[in-house]
């Protein structure tokens, strides 16, 4: 079973994240809870050699084939032997994250996205949570946390309301394995959501 | 006019790059003289990455995506813009030793690679010389260098023998831009003969 959160930034879907799995492990399940960018130690590198620096310095279509490089090496290492070992593995972030940050933000790249996922991951997840937040709230969230990486908020709040129609959009493109929740409720209504959803099916 | 030179470790080409970029510049051109993997700062960055270390932390396909993301960034920010300010670019490997090194050596991937270049890369150069060498000759010379990205000398003499033979391969398959130069007589005569090739067609 490989679960998937994705969100605008701010969303809580770490947090979620973090909370199903304690849950599923406190139903006597093995979880495997990983994020991207990064996952492995391959992948992490990869992360640092993206995320830290000018924003810039990287095209859209380098970026992308380092972030294809990294989950590549994220699947590889951590997801895929996870998976065969019959354990559950729960992602912070993954495809669909790509097909919104390079597909839609930075150019019409979001037909080379989905080739080179085809070509090079051939992946999808079993479940995807899409953590659904006013961008305004998100982004406020977001500002307050204090990290070096901050690629994405830096867009704004515009970007954050195309983010999260996107995202939306995507929901409705794999609406099989996809779950929309409100994120407007306190985090343990969330969690609780979530949890009966994936317990229901994992 | 973008002309690249390859061939197995210790065929000399890096140094028949140097002396061909010298030979254009007497006569007057502006040359730019680079390299893969690398041949910019990102890209540089992308070579460290994937040549230190443990030559198995990364499988072929995240190799490949790494060379692969080396390789735009070198194009977009190197190779480019000397072409379209009409300079001759000289580059010590590209997109062949990709087809050699990841296509022959590692798993049944020169389709992938083929697929990856068009889509990600889309550019060939417009001359090609293969420095051809018997390989127990190239790889004494190559164990002779001192260096730490020891990566492919070390696969040892059938590798070599695999890949002289895939590189002709290579030259028969775009044979319109091929040139196959005997690199076992001394430089200043290959030098020359090299330098009167690109000389008639550059």
């Amino acid at each position: 079973m490989f679960i998937t959160f994705e969100g605008i930034d701010g969303s809580g879907k770490s947090t979620q994240a973090r909370l199903l799995a304690q849950a599923l492990r406190d139903a006597g399940r093995a979880v495997v809870l990983t994020r991207e960018p990064g996952g492995s130690p391959g992948a992490e590198e990869i992360r640092r050699l993206v995320l830290e620096g000018d924003p810039d310095r990287w095209s859209a279509e380098t970026e992308l084939l380092l972030f294809t490089a990294a989950r590549r090496d994220h699947l590889e290492r951590t997801i895929a032997p996870a998976l065969a070992a019959g354990q559950i593995v729960i992602c912070d972030r993954f495809a669909d994250s790509t097909r919104m940050y390079q597909g839609l933000t930075r150019g019409d790249l979001r037909a080379t996205v989905d080739r080179l996922h085809d070509m090079m991951i051939g992946r999808d997840p079993d479940l995807t949570f899409l953590i659904d937040i006013d961008p305004a709230v998100g982004l406020a969230r977001a500002r307050a946390r204090n990290g070096h990486e901050e690629r994405f908020e830096d867009f704004g709040l515009p970007m954050q309301e195309r983010m999260r129609a996107g995202f939306l959009d995507l929901a409705r493109e794999f609406a099989p394995r996809f779950r929309v929740i409100d994120g407007s409720r306190p985090p343990e209504a969330v969690a609780a959501e979530i949890s009966a959803i994936a317990r229901a099916v994992a």
